[in-house]
């Protein structure tokens, strides 16, 4: 089958006007379809609440034991079941998952080398089969990004690598396009000017762009992850604003397509 | 087919070793299962560390704007999720869902009387289908006690309505047994004394136990709900200590048997 894994950053979810009208896109959207969000701005607030510091590494959430348990409360609960529950009313049945039911995804604990990243994993399975029998009736999975060890204990996991781990584990017996959905327009040759759109990406224009200092600091590793996807067999990885996601899935030109230049379409 | 609906109190998963000793005994149990825990005790907790005070009323807790944010992190993410992990450790895949989650159940806010308890629901509806589908290859569909009005809103509802809610929806076309674990051995003629263990009500010895007051404030509830399922076509409904499940499943008398006198098997 043909399967979107469209990925929402916590900046989108964390305002309810802005998740709505995303949420009514993500509805629209055609075909089998997979939401990965994060939620990190909420985490942090709810936090603060609770006398819980973030405390972050290279723009990574160190996560001690509390907060693993502030993360899977405000990820996997209160943020994961809104979005189930406000989908619903837009004709969207969806079920909302972590890594740990149904065995959906399964991580490793980081290693510990210069930096103690606590209780974050790394993705080493996807249950594939599962997500299949869940979007055969037209169930979309919403994944917080929480999986577990298969140990018993639960592991914060980057909503982005859940995203393209997902597309990769599937794209190995399907046609599967990865849209990240952020509050830009897509990659940019200027980070203030969302005019200034790059709408195309493949490896040698990459290589330019990392070489030129264009693409730097928070971008690299979203690009790492799109090409790994890609080297997996994805068929597209799509960059931009929520709003322009329907337009996106039309094949139309607003945010930044990255492809391999080797099964390049455009 | 054969379902068992087992229901598991705040106060047992309160206590990780208790949890733990459960969960093993729940990953044994014979045949199809969906599980229905609480979670109000440490909902309790964690909002005090947030400086929500739990306001009750009759032993039910009244659930402002601010609880159901509560709730819904507590009963959905960190309790479901945990169970869930722990559950896979045990060789038992399990699910964790609310009533949003593929519209599993549908409730109506309670109307506002004498008493608002704010954003609490009623079940209207339980979409046995797709827990058919989940049971099918053997996962155990895992609940929090939330359900959704299917206009958006979340709803805390009570968790041993939503088991046997679920355990009647289901009796229409399976012969389902109920189960409520809670922290005694039964319904015992003097609360005080777990030797005084009441093995069998049926609907002429509730009325006596009724008369003679030996039942009251919060086991009416508990009772009532068992006898409602008993007339929408539940088998039995069983009441007991969590370590006794495995016994009460071959038809060991340990804990307290409500029947039906209609069709009694005892």
């Amino acid at each position: 089958m043909e399967i979107s894994v469209i990925k929402i950053g916590g900046n989108v979810i964390d305002h309810p006007e802005n998740a709505s009208r995303f949420l009514q896109l993500f509805a629209k959207f055609p075909g089998k379809k997979i939401l990965v969000h994060g939620g990190g701005v909420l985490a942090s607030r709810i936090g603060k609440a609770m006398g819980i510091e973030p405390q972050m590494y290279r723009g990574r959430r160190i996560t001690d034991r509390e907060t693993l348990g502030l993360v899977t409360m405000v990820y996997a609960g209160l943020i994961n079941k809104n979005l189930i529950a406000e989908l619903h009313t837009y004709g969207q049945q969806a079920i909302g998952l972590t890594g740990a039911d149904g065995n959906a995804i399964q991580s490793v604990k980081r290693p510990v080398t210069d930096v103690d990243y606590g209780y974050v994993g790394d993705v080493v399975q996807v249950n594939t089969q599962l997500l299949e029998s869940l979007l055969q009736p037209s169930i979309a999975p919403v994944f917080s990004a929480i999986t577990h060890d298969g140990k018993g204990q639960l592991l914060n996991t980057n909503a982005d690598t859940i995203a393209s781990e997902i597309a990769t584990a599937l794209a190995r017996k399907h046609k599967v396009n990865l849209y990240y959905c952020f509050d830009k327009t897509g990659v940019l040759m200027d980070a203030n000017n969302d005019a200034s759109l790059i709408p195309l990406i493949n490896e040698d224009i990459y290589k330019e762009l990392l070489r030129d200092q264009i693409i730097h600091s928070g971008m690299i590793p979203k690009l790492e992850n799109a090409f790994n996807a890609l080297a997996k067999g994805v068929v597209h990885v799509w960059l931009g604003l929520p709003e322009n996601l329907l337009l996106a899935s039309k094949g139309k030109n607003a945010g930044t397509i990255i492809e391999s230049q080797k099964y390049g379409l455009y």
